[in-house]
């Protein structure tokens, strides 16, 4: 992220504490925005407003600095309770915030830095930003929520559509809807219709990308370990189509590993189910499905951007979109 | 709490689902506020607002209740988490939410309702009701957070000073200080300083009031489980002044008692502390500290409500006041 969002963020945040607890408080809600992070979400959003118009050193700029400081706000915080949720050991290459603190502690620093979020939010100015924010977290929370109960119920009897729809709720809205809503907003523009279907299709290809990576990604480049999703048990685009073809002998065994908790699963085994995914079409035929939403998206993001004012910005802005909706790390 | 606030949280709520997953969201997210609770918190906000002159069925009345029905949202949130750091077998008779639907999806859960806290907010129109719940939820979580600390870190090596501070900041904001600052705002009036001592006084006397009844309380009116904050090690001033004068033989085995983790404890030694506790003058002396608070808070709060208008509403509110402080269950 930016300099100067991790500036403004840390504006905000409690400077130290006059015990050493306070002190390890404080220090918890600086951790993972400090660790860094690629910051896609706050440029998208930054690139809106240039896109529309908004001059560096305005103030206007100052409202979409805070915004973006805010989204990036919002990805820590909830970074922190997603590690509790799937029990992740790693974030951005240290281990998670639970690993390092207790779970009890790590829950209660994303709460507290889920109030800071909405501290950026008013900073912005932006009135009308407090009810964007609110439909963005509470869309994201219905996805997490489809995500986690399919885990925790055991659920693989999944269509293409009941991922597709958890992905968009997930991912989509936070991910790129919102950043180019809250963009023109940034701007004093009214954020086009069009964003939404563009964004949907675009978080989707996106979703589906970091899917795919998390199975044959390069381990140098990608953050995240490699087979991550498989020892959580998500669902994907790639299994579900793998179990919808395969052999009911190799289907059964899969399902039977899956259902494992993550402690209980045998790490050989579950490399034998990733090299049996790799093997297969389906990781194919999920980059086809990215590719072919991540055009629709372009396409409807260009028609969308088509009245803003600022073209070259627009050109940067779409060529940005385009790098994270078809990333290789 | 009032009907009047369940309907407005339940107006707010997500109502069903078209799915079977997402109407298990929608339950979740009603659980705990159905399950009713006193509502405290929001009574004393409301008794400010009539203190004040504020009057049933003018528009202040309907800031009001937006302000008490968000008041509740956020206990509901935090109670949600708060159970999953003290790992709590039951709220209000039930089943806590996480041991309903595992941890995972009661964290997001938490989340969600958090937003809505943010929403009722947002309805009441009172624009810094904005500002003052930021600062209420943050002294709130900077007192878990030393709460937890203490638990985690295994740290007994306290004096009375700090377990004032914790309770101050973890308990009197959100339970005195704030209700009666909402109050007043929602009346349009800004909020007496000196709320802030009389609400310190009297959020202390009611929160070791409660560590009182945790001990010796009648188990059919106290809603929670007797020796509960035992199970949960939390530090009391009661087990702080205990310590302090106890034996070197009792110290020894209550620490190390205390020290394991909930599951690891013996029911039998757990009982067998409890009478020490119980037999002791600590309980007496804890007892007779909340008094002293609480005379010295009700004192301050007569004081700051002396300009209040309505005097049969401003003795009422000291009433409920005085009942919250003294309570005994």
């Amino acid at each position: 992220m930016r300099p100067e969002l991790l500036t403004r963020i840390d504006s905000l945040l409690p400077a130290g504490g006059d015990t050493p607890e306070l002190a390890r408080y404080a220090q918890m809600l600086r951790d993972y925005p400090q660790r860094g992070g690629k910051g896609i979400r706050s440029e998208l959003l930054l690139g809106t407003a240039r896109a529309y118009g908004v001059q560096p050193e305005s103030p206007e700029w100052q409202r979409a600095l805070w915004l973006a400081a805010a989204l990036e706000l919002f990805q820590n915080w909830v970074l922190i309770h997603d590690d509790i949720e799937d029990d992740s050991e790693e974030r951005r290459g240290r281990p998670a915030l639970h690993r390092l603190h207790g779970v009890p502690l790590a829950i209660n620093a994303g709460d507290a830095l889920h109030v800071y979020m909405w501290m950026a939010v008013r900073r912005s100015g932006v009135d009308r930003a407090l009810d964007e924010f609110m439909q963005m977290v509470l869309k994201t929370a219905e996805g997490q929520h489809l995500d986690l109960a399919w885990v925790e119920s055991r659920e693989w009897n999944l269509t293409e559509a009941d991922y597709l729809r958890m992905v968009r709720l997930k991912t989509a809205y936070y991910t790129v809807i919102y950043p180019l809503r809250l963009g023109a907003l940034a701007a004093g523009r009214e954020p086009a219709p069009q964003f939404e279907a563009a964004g949907l299709a675009l978080g989707t290809a996106f979703q589906i990308r970091d899917d795919v990576l998390n199975l044959i990604g390069d381990p140098a480049k990608y953050g995240k370990e490699i087979g991550g999703d498989l020892l959580e048990g998500k669902r994907t685009l790639i299994v579900l189509h793998w179990l919808a073809q395969t052999t009911p002998e190799q289907r059964k065994e899969f399902l039977e590993r899956m259902n494992r908790a993550r402690t209980e699963k045998d790490a050989g085994q579950i490399e034998e189910l990733l090299a049996w995914l790799r093997q297969s079409g389906s990781v194919r035929y999920a980059q086809d499905f990215a590719d072919r939403e991540a055009r629709t998206g372009l396409r409807a993001l260009e028609e969308a951007l088509a009245d803003a004012p600022e073209r070259d910005a627009t050109q940067a802005l779409l060529g940005t979109m385009k790098v994270l909706a078809t990333r290789d790390a």
